[in-house]
């Protein structure tokens, strides 16, 4: 705008134009000599005029602010503290009954319909807990459905990646102080070749084991101790806190909160009881791992949202979480229901040997923590990431600075120190993310869309439109407007 | 400069005048209703035109320049690599002679003549070391002179506030590798009545005691571990700069340090053979100390800048320290001699119920971090800092920005994220200190003047100046011009 008052009124400069909209009208004032200033403008609602005069008046709905106003401030007041690890048998009803069950990461989707990191995933965890002896028995059973799959969302848990989870591995148990309730994730493997990615040889299978017998138990005795301290367990919100100072966002950068976590962990670590050689080699394991923090940070946040949960006529989204083939989200107002769309492919920046082509579809529960406003909402905090997921610092900051359009409040807890302290989102507005065409930005791995391959790369992507505009449509239907 | 030519060709806004110096000019143009623009100029070299036209030469000089070259080369090459934990008198042949000998921070300085906060920690250290039964005969032998006092920094050493070392204290081992030559540092006692703020009761003795008798030889047999590894011990650069993204800038922030510390020598501790309960004791003991990287910062940083030291005609400072009385700086071509100006006072942020008239004067040889291009030279990389030291994370930013005026060169080892990952300042010149006016930043906790009542408050002050117009004269005398 600038540059056309400017023009106009000093000098010979040529004709400025500022196009909105359709690129086809720009090439007519290039060719007269006119310098045009494209305008990433997009009308409202996904063009729909019908839900753009429905979005005008949810917007304007005082009822829908109030339902809001309650969804965050449970979310707000949620108080994550992390309580023991326990099999996921002994805490997870679905997956205690004696059935054979596993757990998954996303929306529902069917064993055939999965991608490649998901089904590796699953024989994985099909031969850890014994059900067949070779990867085929195992698929088989999947296929045939012997061994059922059920999404981590339904059970209040949360797992990166293919999500796996089943009956005899270790979780982490994070209770909501201010309501009680439970919510639960894995514990983080570490990187190379690992379950989350597909992978289910005999290294990963061991290392299974490993964390079942001994770091599972190990952790259980440190939480013990924990427990029994004035906090009755670890809060981890001012973990989070410290760590959204120290250069993390808390999902794919978890350096300074698994330092912190271990550090505040180590004298309970060193009076739980464990041999010196068990302390030794869960010391070794968890301070190996700059990541292993990320499946803590992702329980902490699954806990708050539980807390947001089921306010009717709320338009706060409450999950957003990928399978791999599809992106999928859950609103506050609209109960358990799944609102999809196709995930998309991760543009971001490959390890050398990989490209796009190579790649699964966004993956992984871990957008939970975008969702509690964190991971890519709170990239200004981290900016060392961007040698991580491509960009500069300063689009890092960008980021978090347009999230800030889609929020519905500020979160007191969490601070972005190079946005002089401002305060991260406290709760994603489906209206807002239709009104202004800003979509969630999300910090992910990307995973080889083949089994077993692993992590290719890591980068920057949306959630995708469509599920917004699903979840809009079924809270604001076309007969109510 | 934009506003005047703007304003002279298009329209009738007012005079614009860039003021340059003294302000009483401004008036008269603003009585005439023009708009002053002051700029904060002022005369090189101290405004003595002699002095002016020596630093001219000096600055041209292309033997300087070559000096400081050489000089910076040594401090990039510079390895230092943690390697033990030993006492004061095995490893500093002054202390270990059997005489009766301390050392203290920043510049020589009579027992009488030194602050409250100096003089309350060497008496602490006399009945430490137990060659006096109470406070008054400890404080007749310092003003005796039958306990002798001498700068760390004529030692290899460097202690942080009154930096008091005696025989029998653990010391830091830091090894460059580049050269052979280690340097040395106290252990950080952590926050509250510590002897390096001038306390000296039971407390204080106790902890040192427990120090010297458990701390120090579980880390010794740590360290044993870790020179038994790949690296022969633990290279310290490769923490700093970790931590430089981590939000510390390794002076007055040393969270993300220390926890990387004891993450990497977690292994090594519970394999040093140190019984459970007395690891538990070593590991709460650091891990409750956000301070506790900082004097292996400060050995590190001693290290690198040893290695530039004593190369003929080089400007470049290879110390800055204080005794709460005066402020010294050594420079590479000045050979052992100190350049001295009155220590600041600090104006900063005071704890609750202290303000300047409370506090010491500026005192440690912690300033050697800021020697080394970080502390305040890296304080864009600490934003969170702001809070502890005063300004905004914008300030932090800007004093990075400004000190890269009087580096020699930059350092690719350590980055500075917020500055699109831009290098550290490596080397101070004198030249340039002189030519622009500005300051070395310090970040700085503040002491209490009387001995023993502890930290009151932290904040930023500069490098007075006199130190630099000495150090100059010194190199380019009035003879030579």
């Amino acid at each position: 705008m600038s540059e056309m008052q400017g023009a106009g009124l000093f000098g010979p400069s040529p004709l400025g134009v500022l196009n909105v909209g359709l690129s086809g009208f720009a090439g007519a004032v290039e060719a007269a000599g006119g310098r045009v200033s494209p305008v990433a403008w997009r009308p409202p609602a996904g063009a729909d005029p019908d839900r753009a005069w429905r979005l005008a008046v949810a917007l304007a709905d005082a009822e829908v602010d109030a339902a809001n106003a309650t969804a965050v401030a449970a979310f707000l007041a949620a108080d994550p503290v992390l309580v023991d690890v326990s099999s996921a048998a002994s805490v997870i009803p679905a997956l205690g009954d004696g059935a054979r069950r596993l757990l998954h990461a996303g929306p529902p989707i069917d064993y055939a319909a999965m991608c490649g990191p998901m089904q590796g995933a699953l024989v994985g965890a099909v031969l850890f807990e014994g059900w067949a002896a070779d990867p085929d028995a195992a698929a088989a059973l999947l296929r045939d459905g012997a061994v059922a799959t059920e999404p981590c969302h339904h059970h209040g848990a949360v797992g990166p990646m293919a999500g796996v989870v089943s009956p005899s591995m270790p979780m982490w148990v994070v209770e909501d102080r201010s309501s009680g309730r439970r919510s639960f994730s894995s514990l983080n493997e570490g990187l190379g070749a690992v379950l989350r990615f597909g992978a289910n040889g005999p290294e990963v299978l061991d290392r299974l084991a490993w964390m079942r017998d001994e770091l599972g138990p190990v952790l259980a005795s440190t939480l013990g101790v924990t427990r029994s301290g004035e906090a009755g367990g670890l809060p981890l919100r001012p973990i989070m806190a410290q760590a959204l100072h120290m250069g993390d966002e808390v999902h794919n950068r978890n350096a300074a909160a698994t330092g912190l976590l271990l550090r505040r962990l180590l004298p309970d670590l060193l009076a739980s009881g464990a041999p010196v050689a068990s302390l030794g080699r869960v010391a070794t394991f968890i301070g190996g791992n700059d990541h292993f923090f990320l499946n803590l940070s992702m329980a902490a946040c699954k806990a708050m949202l539980r807390a947001a949960e089921g306010v009717p006529h709320s338009t706060m989204v409450t999950t957003m979480a990928r399978n791999g083939v599809q992106f999928g989200i859950r609103v506050s107002g609209g109960g358990d229901r799944w609102f999809e769309a196709t995930a998309p492919v991760v543009d971001g920046l490959f390890f050398p040997g990989f490209g796009p082509q190579d790649a699964a579809a966004d993956l992984g529960d871990s957008a939970i923590t975008e969702t509690a406003g964190l991971g890519g909402f709170a990239m200004a905090a981290a900016p060392a990431i961007a040698q991580f997921v491509g960009g500069t610092p300063a689009d890092a900051v960008a980021n978090s600075r347009r999230m800030q359009r889609i929020g519905i409040d500020r979160n007191p807890a969490f601070t972005l120190p190079p946005l002089g302290f401002a305060s991260t989102v406290a709760g994603i507005d489906v209206r807002r993310v239709l009104d202004g065409g800003v979509l969630p930005v999300i910090n992910t791995g990307i995973a080889h869309r083949a089994a077993g391959v692993g992590q290719i790369g890591a980068g920057i992507t949306t959630a995708p439109m469509g599920c917004f505009l699903a979840a809009f449509d079924a809270l604001f239907p076309a007969s109510r407007s």
